[in-house]
């Protein structure tokens, strides 16, 4: 394939073409280790609540490509010095920022390979790539780990106005039907400049950032933390905990090499050889949700019943408390339950349990968004913000919650 | 034309279509009262900012009357009774609504007839067109005056969250391009029951409402209240206050006879006959811009002034002010343009003024937005969101600004 | 104001931010002959149909200055070379196409100045323009005449798949909710290319061009031809019909100065000066419906009740017949109403009338849309689609049709 | 779960929200073989060329059911006499149409159980659902199978211009981004109606119906049969059909048992037990691409070659032809990738092969899409449409390919 071949468009609903820029992009794109987003979904198990939700992270990363592409342009025609060199390098960043996504995106991350987050494993990825490309990847990887003196640049891709989110609201509105999730992206890039070398947003952008706030703490109550999709995760990582604890009994599970890999070794960061990377680079939605179609006959009653959940979307019941619950308040419900069937003391835990789910809309801990007043100074958008009452949305907002089964008390 | 025909549809961006649901409503849209607002604009003058933005207080009804029937679909599947003459009633209040406004809508409400409210305006047709309807529109009546026994019913009407604010903010937000107005009514009308007769929102749609409310603040900062629309706007009223002070020197301004009517007579609410309502329902945007289009050529310099600057969109230059200005801030202004143009002392204000704009984005003064608990408590929005400050939200805000000549100190 | 104020941005609903790319192309859209676009609808009644459709010229030429800029990047990214000060021209030229459109666009064409095409008019304002602007316009202008070698920059302007028409249909569709009409300009732009100078689409975009004009015959026959709209706009050329007759009898009719100086005095092309064209600029929508409010109540029984019906929606029937009618249809019908009202014989063919319509979607005549095929041969789009009859598409198609008024046989 | 609890509602990002109409429909959905269907891609492989395309069966059959309630309304208010027992039959029969389909849709039709139709599976699932809901989808079926004597019904579910068209169409539209397939459904139902017991579409919706097939025409050649996706979807069936083969050599493939049951026997339709039923409803596309992962490292080269061009999207070359290829065209690349790789003559088909695609937009052989005359005479849309060439249409067009690996002539 020569080189005009490579010039190559996908459509995409939302922002209509998304154009690849140069051959390597083209070429990092047709890499195996990003192939694999294909088969990872955005949104882990939301695809339950919201049956349009089965976007993948591959279409995620080519969507943060394409308006980073808008936000070189616009930073660009105001005059912000990027050279060619540089642009390239945010391309780079921005494409492979979540590349060490592992199945079902943020549902399992710590279910498959404990204590790992994916940035770190992004940054593996990056690495190898960089070590395959011959060293083309080293300024995006230096602007990726912070180190790189242009600060803004990290902005763009890690910030609490970046590109990903950007991206993944809406998207994630997108296909989810979530309407009120979308966000005028256009509008904030077009907003975009920077200043003594941050990244800010123009004064009269300062409705957009709200709105902008105000929709991504909408998705999260609304989509990313529903009550149903956080039962239906948790019912995931409880599954792999069981496959886990079973394999370390020595019971053989069905299920792909590259996950039994996972539930025989515990691997921690600093264990990563390029031959684990690439087995891990082998695991998506595919291997594990073939795994619980398969366990779902599984002889462990524990297994097969939580499989057959998931399968058979007949979810455990999940009640919301606005109050930490009292600790005894279980009880009855693992009582119930055993009485109904043969469940250890130990074992009922993963039918009936309780725990609790946290946001914080905007962090003041983090990176500020910056406005930029009309006088050229910079505001932290908290301040600001005139009426919305920024900091409330600042405050983490932690809600309780209990899981049983239906055919307990309340069935 | 019989009675079938008379099933019509109209096509509408928005909705898709919008179904008229019987003869009556069909009737009272053919009439010249109703069809008069095909030539009144939705958002006055602020296609001068946004060149979508032309839609019409006609289209504006229909869009309420089609939400008003999802409205009472959603009630009576939950169980609320709703008579076949109450659900009518409701239809003919809605469309009704607003057709007491005058030319530009909100932009010349007290210049053409001073000191009367469009509501009250709304009422005076209303009430005409019960006379010619004999009586049909008689329940529409009492549940807008608010004397009819079941409240929600007025509050489906007018109120935070009524039928009409959701129409108008899709409906602006579709037509300006603003995108971030747009809001899910949809969503907030599947979310609506009546508890007490009340209206209220089921808890679960409280992140709806809480975006609707962000919409509305932001489309007034972005749209209604757009500094560029102000200024327009204010010219506007200059413009007719200018024409009414020449009228009383005697001098005819060359206009239709309506306008030329209400130039020359202080009309106050109590005057209203059905001639001068008659009279009235004459005036419409063409009146308006086709006198300004004339009197662009006027011999007075100040009313040609005024006029030139809103045909070819080269209006007076308004700066924003965080405070309250100096008292003889305007003064360097004044003199600056004195010495350019013969301008009397007293005529200079028409071209160097200062004023203030409000908006308040939740009222806790009026009618709540009732959130319903899961308990079956009502709550209102301000103590049921638990984040976003809404306490914030419902303190006005101010804005100062000072208008001036562009040729002047700033030129 | 400063060169960077002039930088400036329309939100546009269909295209997100529409750019302005130059200091000359703002002034030229601050002109008042260009601000008059404001004025004038660019679906003449048809929003009698369709209650959304009040878009303008003024949005239309916006539109068509943004797509042409997409073409211009797409043409370069393929290797057409393009000076940038053939991409100014291209942008002057697309931005003036239409700007000799008068009241009401096409619905009033030949009835205030008979026999002058709006192109040419468009042309005697880009001349006196050019003036203006000291030859800065020349280059735009032998494109907008034919009269430049590279050929295939006309086509852009005006052929069958120009930037006008993708922008209109587009455009029309959105504001009137006539989804159908909608086209994918987007697809089409990016499947352009420049081959043998002329403009081609690459084979694999034939699909869209087929769309295309299936949706372009769809929009005439659903919203341009509609028969209210037909009907309505007829309704408007008797109006200036009628108007001009009395005015040569003597009678004065109230109306602004620049109408009535084209009531009273039948302009040809040549005599256009200077101050003709001015006094044409003055005229726009504002100017002929004004006169019809007013003339609604005029002693004249034609003409007022010819003006009562554009005002109150309430006009003449019309059927439409598949074959030419009999010369004698329309007797009856006149009978009738003469019966009714006291109408002179010559006078009853302004309420009794017949005519017909014709569209073709796709002319043979005109300069083909050309396919380039992978071999890089050209082929008619006729010959290249394999399955759509785009023969029969180039055929014209007639329909005829009769009005009469309601109260007659009918009734 | 309490009926209440039934009326449940889900989010579309295309029709807003989707209402289950009563407690049978709700059961229907949470049936495992009814869940199955949110693991089986609506798209096939298509998301190789459009990486939005990841929606599935399930929730195009929660549209088709949307769009049956819209029809049911539309024709209800134009006085078609609809029983309550036809509605729901109505209901069942068109959320049931495809659940025949197995893994990856049409894609694997015929490789999964030979010979065996999808509609024919949907028919074996709705009976064996009769019999689990004791007889309560008696009617569904008998309309299904064509046998109830009020023949529209069936119309609605499978005909030229039925609700799996509409909801299809649309569907796959909106999630790749081919916009140009978007139909408008609302419209196409607006003009439903029926006459003579034939579903028609009034005369004023013949360009409606006309879009409709040109759209329909357009997903065809720009998404079903896009070249990318015919090439992997043919790769797809050859691996199923080598993984047989080795199978029946006695070489056991890893993958999971439902599938492995498959590759061992071949099953007819008379075959199907409750049992085989059952073993068919386990299998969905997570069978067969995590099949495909764990074969991409097997011993036998054709497999594992096939396989990783699916999981590397590194497909083998595609090249349409206009006319039937020479019969020797194919010899040269089998001899230049022979050369390269030992592979028998025999296996070489799996790399370098031929084949056709075939479309017809408007069949004249099946029932016709039928147009209601003014006049309430019927006629075929093909003689309604006085203009698009709609035999042209019904004309097949058939393609010829070659596939070859890129590593032989064309490297």
């Amino acid at each position: 394939m020569n080189a005009t071949n490579k010039l190559k468009i996908f459509n995409d609903p939302i922002y209509g073409f998304i154009t690849i820029p140069n051959s390597l992009i083209y070429d990092l794109i047709q890499h195996p280790y990003f192939q694999r987003l294909r088969r990872i979904s955005q949104m882990g198990m939301t695809y339950l609540v919201y049956p349009g939700a089965h976007h993948t992270r591959f279409h995620h990363a080519l969507g943060c490509l394409h308006i980073m592409q808008k936000a070189v342009q616009t930073l660009t025609f105001k005059g912000v010095a990027i050279s060619d060199e540089e642009e390239n390098a945010l391309y780079i960043a921005i494409l492979l920022h979540d590349i060490g996504h592992g199945p079902f995106s943020h549902a399992m991350e710590h279910s498959i390979v404990e204590d790992v987050h994916h940035e770190q494993l992004s940054l593996l990825f990056m690495e190898q790539l960089n070590k395959d490309f011959k060293g083309k990847l080293s300024l995006a990887i230096e602007i990726f780990k912070g180190e790189y003196h242009r600060k803004f640049m990290l902005q763009l891709i890690s910030s609490q106005l970046d590109m990903d989110r950007m991206d993944y609201l809406r998207r994630d509105s997108f296909y989810s039907g979530v309407a009120e999730g979308n966000i005028n992206s256009e509008r904030l890039i077009q907003m975009m400049n920077v200043q003594d070398d941050y990244l800010v947003i123009e004064e009269k952008g300062i409705y957009s950032v709200e709105k902008f706030l105000v929709a991504r703490r909408l998705m999260y109550w609304q989509a990313y933390l529903h009550k149903t999709s956080v039962v239906a995760e948790l019912i995931l990582t409880k599954i792999l905990k069981r496959a886990k604890e079973l394999t370390h009994k020595g019971i053989t599970l069905e299920c792909s090499k590259p996950l039994q890999f996972f539930l025989q070794n515990k691997v921690e960061l600093t264990h990563f050889t390029k031959e684990i990377l690439d087995t891990f680079s082998y695991l998506d939605d595919y291997d594990v949700l073939s795994a619980i179609k398969t366990w779902q006959f599984n002889d462990d009653f524990v297994l097969s019943s939580l499989c057959k959940m998931i399968i058979n979307r007949d979810l455990l019941k999940i009640r919301m408390l606005e109050e930490k619950p009292h600790k005894d308040i279980l009880n009855p419900y693992k009582e119930a339950f055993m009485k109904l069937h043969e469940v250890s003391e130990k074992d009922i835990d993963y039918f009936v349990f309780k725990g609790k789910i946290k946001n914080q809309a905007y962090s003041k801990e983090s990176e500020p968004i910056r406005i930029l007043k009309k006088d050229k100074t910079i505001e932290d958008v908290v301040q600001a913000s005139d009426q919305l009452n920024l900091k409330a949305l600042s405050k983490p907002v932690t809600k309780y919650f209990i899981c049983f089964p239906k055919v307990t008390l309340e069935a």
